[in-house]
């Protein structure tokens, strides 16, 4: 017997995995943050600014780099919202960055897949919103 | 009996829908860009520094005000990828700006789901890219 979750279990799921994210890259931690991604070829990551980033090797790389720099990431997630279709879901939310190099408001999109472990995420996009003058 | 399409046939009908996606933004042309979104309350959109628009209406009301605009939005498209993951797609790819108001490349995903009539757009997000100095 097949069991299909509730949507609103799996939209439950999707933002545990969405919050694991944002941990492993508060807490500098490449260990999480691997186990975060689906880290296949189909993986796609584009930070603020950034070229595209295509592949797992290119996007453990960024994290390596981004994780070896000074200060630190830390944000105030809002305006988080979920949607889940068949095997793959989508997270979009603002990025509210709050240490002393960094403010301002990223809009950033996260794309999770469904695997026999749990929700994988294969994309990643963040954008910085411009400020209202 | 069901026919599965091969991914190569799949990953066209994606890049021919995400092409029309483009064409509909260079030619100002509302009815086709209606045509492009599956036009639900999952869709969302994220213009290159706008905030994160949600829903059918608001993405509409984005793209009215856009088309109605000064200047018009010519792209060269370069650097696409498309992947397939079941009923769902997400291409990224850079969209360098060719108007005299706007230069510099734009990195954009788009992600699609498959439905009875095709493959629609549920979600566009750009972002500037740095220029290196």
């Amino acid at each position: 017997m097949t069991t299909v979750p509730s949507p609103n279990k799996e939209i439950e799921a999707v933002l545990v995995a969405n919050q694991a994210f944002y941990s492993a890259h508060e807490q500098r931690d490449l260990v999480a943050m691997e186990a975060v991604w689906e880290q296949g070829p189909s993986c796609v990551c584009i930070h603020p600014g950034w070229p595209i980033l295509r592949g797992w090797d290119a996007i453990l790389n960024s994290w390596t780099r981004i994780f070896a720099g000074p200060g630190r990431n830390q944000f105030i997630l809002t305006n988080i919202s979920g949607s889940v279709r068949g095997t793959t879901a989508w997270v979009t939310l603002d990025e509210n960055m709050m240490d002393q190099a960094n403010t301002g408001t990223i809009a950033a999109t996260n794309m999770f897949v469904r695997t026999d472990s749990g929700w994988r995420l294969v994309l990643h996009h963040g954008s910085p919103v411009a400020q209202r003058r």
